[in-house]
């Protein structure tokens, strides 16, 4: 059962509205351009116009917003390096050292660090304390967490992005930090999609063929334990979650429900926006998709939500660096919406 | 025959040097995320790199250079539009409301508008005059220029990329406006890929399946017309080629000499980023194709050149705009090239 503020939120968030669509798509095809020639910034310029609704257009203080905790399933040895590097990589955010700083630094991004459940405390003024346990529990022996942690989760992701929000925001993106996690992300895909584990599984930041056909063994043999919990979001991911991604998929709920956009980055962050989007459907009209990754399920994950990708560079990193990198994007999309010459305006006799 | 400058131009360009490559190599081996986990921007801070040479890497002073010149070819209206657009989408330029004013202004690139043959002479204080006449001759009647003009398109392309490089830019992107353009393009690509009419010939910016097939039918008349005139970049360029595209090609061939970075965008512009590698193939160490285009025979021409463009988003415009839209993925891979911290210096064990 979701508890009471969840489901309120849930029940709050409302898909865009269709009424200015048209006339959103008639700005943009008196644009001096051949009609559709901007492809999916065109696409892009519809949703945000719809999104945020204002004009001219504003890409207002954008957020990335990290969460990291750690996963009792790294106790398989099924990733690329062991629970540590969970820890150590957060302070490397904190020390401004990691990739996700210097693309949030060059595309003009604040950065924020939560500590949604890492394995060792780590005191750090920066640090945005809301662990929900000292890592989950290994989900091959025991389901990852209680559903009383799943509800917490999305509750607590939730209250950290209306605190951004809050502050003048209306663009937040998401990143990640936890080993394991991209094991947990295909748990809950297969679980979602009903795919088969084989579909979802894949190397993560760049295991072995031998790591990866003992993780794929793993997950299929957790698949089958917790086979008849898997019936609603919230039995998922207290199953087979993480504790970052129940946060960042009750954030996105808080973003969709106050009309901002989110941006996703790779299949870490996409297996939460599925599982927002299982909670609310409508959370999928504020996703901006911004990467799509090397991971061998992002591309189904995304089949699924029915959304195409802004870019495409064969990154496994995750942290958010594919939406810091699709930033500015946005901000081409918005800039061509406001300021481009019409066909009338300009004298051009298309 | 090749003019004497443009041969000694041509002589002057030499690979980047490989001496460095391992130690630039090592630098983004040794940042804090799985090896090669940066996908396309590690590859792009590893050319920039040794490009530059410098480091910290610096992007300085990004310019956009957009060659505009009218086409014999248009009469036979295989084009989405009359030859009059090519006039009034630079009058368009010059007021600040195309896609590529509003993409340089978001990613700080200065904009030059040159007219290296309009049909219509405009005058403005900030179009940059060379024109080599007014439009091409038809070429499925006839060259489209003689090889005097070929070669004094490689010049003055060069002359004019001399100069803005001389005022301490070290990052060139291309684009073009000309109507009828892409036919000049597929023509030049057929003659240098040595590959049939219809594996180049596309929709340009959108005409309909009657006039797809007229425009295939006329280029491959163009291509018997002129079959055996096509052995030399020189000769391609007279018969087929655009006066933007020459001057294009000879604008990236001082680039090159300089050591200096080239933007190619799409189809058009990398017909011309054809036609300088056939006449000096080291340019490809310097070039950075930033969009794959719609246009079926661009990828054709990538796989020729054996590269990846950095983005895809289904664009179909030109005039810089995929290259405008690359640039900060250019100061994404210097910002982590220069700043992200080593496995050592942040105390991370993977």
């Amino acid at each position: 059962m979701l508890n009471s503020s969840v489901a309120a939120l849930i029940a709050s968030i409302t898909p865009v509205s269709n009424q200015q669509s048209l006339r959103i798509q008639t700005i943009i095809d008196q644009k001096t351009k051949p009609l559709g020639s901007l492809g999916q910034l065109e696409n892009l310029a519809l949703q945000l116009a719809q999104v945020l609704g204002d004009e001219p257009l504003q890409i207002k203080r954008p957020q990335m917003l990290i969460f990291a905790a750690d996963h009792g399933i790294a106790a398989e040895g099924i990733s690329i390096a062991p629970s540590d590097v969970t820890t150590q990589m957060v302070n490397n955010f904190l020390a401004g050292g990691a990739a996700i700083n210097c693309f949030c630094q060059t595309n003009e991004i604040e950065l924020h660090v939560i500590d949604a459940g890492i394995a060792t405390e780590i005191k750090h003024p920066r640090l945005i304390q809301q662990a929900i346990a000292r890592g989950t529990k290994n989900f091959c022996q025991q389901p990852a967490m209680t559903k009383a942690q799943a509800n917490q989760c999305l509750a607590l992701g939730a209250a950290i992005a209306s605190e951004i929000l809050d502050q003048g925001s209306n663009v937040i993106g998401f990143g990640e930090m936890g080993i394991g996690n991209s094991s947990s992300a295909a748990a809950m895909m297969a679980a979602i999609l009903k795919v088969s584990a084989d579909e979802c599984v894949g190397r993560g930041t760049g295991i072995s063929d031998h790591v990866l056909s003992k993780k794929l063994a793993i997950i299929e043999s957790a698949l089958r334990l917790h086979g008849e919990n898997l019936t609603s979001p919230l039995e998922i991911l207290s199953a087979v979650g993480g504790f970052e991604i129940g946060q960042i998929a009750g954030a996105m709920l808080a973003v969709a429900a106050q009309k901002k956009v989110i941006l996703v980055d790779g299949f870490i962050t996409t297996a939460a926006a599925l599982l927002a989007t299982q909670l609310a459907p409508a959370c999928v009209d504020f996703m901006v998709f911004c990467h799509e990754s090397n991971e061998q399920g992002h591309h189904r994950m995304l089949q699924f939500l029915d959304r195409q990708a802004l870019l495409n560079l064969d990154l496994r990193l995750g942290e958010g660096t594919g939406a810091a990198l699709a930033l500015p994007l946005l901000h081409a999309a918005a800039k061509f919406y406001n300021d481009m010459a019409s066909f009338e305006s300009a004298g051009v006799t298309v």
